[in-house]
């Protein structure tokens, strides 16, 4: 076999084999077949792209590239979530301790921000001593205790992905259908939950900027879960907004125990508890409906909260501030911008949103950025909601004050005030299983 | 200006600037773009194509990547032509002393063989003692003097084709027109001929398989000509069936030898005509029509066989091989195959043919390898001829009995007779200006 052959092939829209994808993924990965080629190769497959079966095939292949982890040690049947990422996105922080406080189990593998998204990770990091970075027999074990357990990529899951993703990120290769979904695929395939439930957003702040494109992603993706013998259902929801009232790690933690302890119900809490019903039925505990109400009494009842706290003591973070949550993270300074006019917010750029915060210091420019956890943005209105001249519409923290003002003139310049009330859009676009 | 960012653009079908080209060709040769980045953009290339101002630009900018020859010491107008390459095609040794003969200057720097196209330098090698690497400034003097020179391509001329070439026989990026006509017109260019006519060959033997593809070619490159202010011209002509009765280095010389001298007429003594009078016209020797006659002239009057002569003693070789042509090498043994049954000849696949001549030592399997100079075959009926059992349909000539055999056996499998005579095809299809 010739990668010359296959590349080739690829180019030509003639379907690879499995034993073909596999010759090119394990000789990438041990070094055998060069960047060159294989840039070459992902170039073709971004421009003509590859079957559902191939793609499927792919995604086999990168998950058998490293190790496999077994869920069998937890006892029950375990059920993992995706997002690809947004701004405010706290609903791992939401979801988890729901679907837990209703007998589910969610062992969570989540990433670090890169760029103008926030990563799961560092907002967990905000709580003071909270470990991301726990053996993987911890990392079951309290699972199987608690029923959720978040921490950060480790050990030698999809090495083929590592390398794959280095070389897309240089050579223009990063948005590609079949690309994407078998990064998130293996690495979802090869953590070993039962179930899978995947959040593809789209718009502004969103890598899909349409609706069209994330139900591609979104089909590819459930496609290959069901092909590997997963119970796998996607939600397409909206990111033009931000979700949520909070975007920074500390602040976004304070909006999470504010949910929990039922001071704060938004869009966002109805879309955590509606997301957390979809992975409790993919799980096999009733219809959606059933565990809808399920979800709902966890939130209300102020058992997901004790599940949260429950788990932070467990990674060794102070859960006072489940109570006390003044004991995170607070930035120095912070500057509230008003309402330049009377009107109905019509819309509030997420992708903007978040670059301001990255400039805040709430988020990574480099691997190797420091964070400052408590900088970010808290909204005080929403998309689609009457304002009044000089009204507050958010405060933005940071370092000095000066940082904070030139950040919130960034997002009210983002921020559109129009005289007619907008079209209201579903957060929950659709549902694709 | 970032690499990156340009690879996106040309992903996307977003047209880049001739700065941006430049970018791209200048740092590749310089070795700062990596190959995985250049080998990304290439497969970006030929998948979604380059505008017909982006193809001259890299034209151009590769051109300029090396040396660019000066004609003007030769103090006449210059023309060089281009073959795509085909089966036992040795127009450039007709045509170069028919438009000397005629006072025109034919500077032409051509390539050796490898795979199963022959190379006109390999076939002036086998002239005993003929030179084809001279000083630029004897190549300059003989065309000059004598009105043609043949030479091997040298110096630094292109380094950026030389790379990007090696990089796209590695990835699968060598059939895309952008790149095929900046590979073929950025070295005429740099040779620097007034005037340019260009052969794009079709059929089995071609790297063209279609006359339409070979349009999209030959238009690309006519393009690219002038706007670089040449004058250019391109011929489609038919590659279906080897070019002329003999292929074979030393055969093909013999070939050429017999047509000149007279002895002999037949679709490539007219199509060679047809090129040197498209030269001498595009030098303002003024009409085609006219052109032709000279051409003509020059031909059947031993004036175009005097300047093969003066033009071998001026390279160094033996030009006496022109009264006696038995002076060429010749192969050990040869074998005779006869017609199986009666009928017409209605194909004869070129490919396979060069393939069978390549097997026989007639041309190179790899860059080091060594040829037998005498091998090839030499057909004595055409596709179209009528013929009857038994009759000879060729002679192979090589190294052993066995081998001629094995290789005639694999020129009759692709050899058609039936039973009604085939539709003529043209040979000269048609010319694009």
């Amino acid at each position: 076999m010739q990668m010359y052959d296959l590349i080739q092939k690829t180019r030509r829209k003639e379907a690879l084999t499995e034993e073909q994808i596999h010759f090119i993924v394990d000789g990438f990965t041990r070094g055998e077949i060069p960047e060159y080629m294989m840039s070459a190769w992902m170039m073709a497959v971004c421009c003509q792209g590859l079957t559902d079966a191939e793609t499927a095939a792919l995604t086999l292949a990168m998950r058998d590239s490293g190790e496999c982890l077994s869920m069998e040690s937890v006892g029950g049947i375990t059920v993992d979530k995706h997002s690809t990422g947004g701004i405010g996105d706290k609903t791992t922080l939401l979801l988890a301790p729901i679907v837990a406080a209703c007998g589910g189990y969610v062992p969570k593998m989540s990433g670090r921000g890169l760029g103008f998204t926030g990563g799961t990770i560092d907002k967990l990091e905000s709580i003071p001593n909270f470990s991301t970075s726990l053996p993987m027999e911890r990392f079951l074990e309290i699972t199987k205790e608690i029923g959720c357990c978040v921490i950060a990529q480790s050990g030698n899951l999809v090495p083929a992905d590592k390398k794959m993703y280095a070389l897309r990120n240089l050579t223009a290769t990063v948005d590609s259908i079949p690309l994407i979904c078998s990064s998130i695929m293996s690495k979802k395939l090869a953590l070993g939950a039962d179930c899978i439930l995947l959040d593809v957003k789209f718009g502004h702040g969103a890598f899909m900027k349409t609706p069209e494109d994330a139900q591609l992603l979104a089909r590819a993706m459930v496609d290959v879960g069901k092909r590997a013998g997963k119970q796998c259902r996607a939600v397409l929801t909206d990111m033009n907004a931000p979700l949520g009232a909070n975007v920074g790690n500390a602040l976004e933690v304070l909006e999470v125990i504010r949910i929990l302890r039922g001071e704060v119900r938004n869009p966002l809490s109805e879309l955590s508890t509606t997301l957390a019903a979809h992975m409790l039925s993919l799980s096999g505990k009733g219809s959606v409906e059933k565990c809808m109400e399920m979800a709902r009494t966890a939130l209300d009842s102020g058992a997901a909260l004790r599940k949260f706290a429950d788990m932070i003591a467990a990674q060794g973070g102070d859960a006072e501030v489940t109570e006390h949550p003044e004991l995170l993270p607070q930035s120095d300074a912070k500057y509230t911008a008003s309402a330049p006019n009377d009107g109905y917010i019509s819309s509030m750029q997420s992708e903007e949103v978040g670059l301001a915060c990255l400039e805040l210091g709430a988020g990574r420019t480099a691997a190797s950025s420091e964070i400052d956890y408590g900088a970010g943005v808290e909204l005080h209105a929403f998309v689609g909601e009457a304002v009044t001249a000089g009204q507050p519409l958010f405060t933005v923290y940071g370092k000095t004050e000066e940082l904070c003002k030139k950040a919130a003139a960034r997002i009210l310049q983002c921020t559109q005030i129009t005289a007619e009330k907008p079209e209201a859009q579903p957060l929950l676009y659709q549902i694709i299983s």
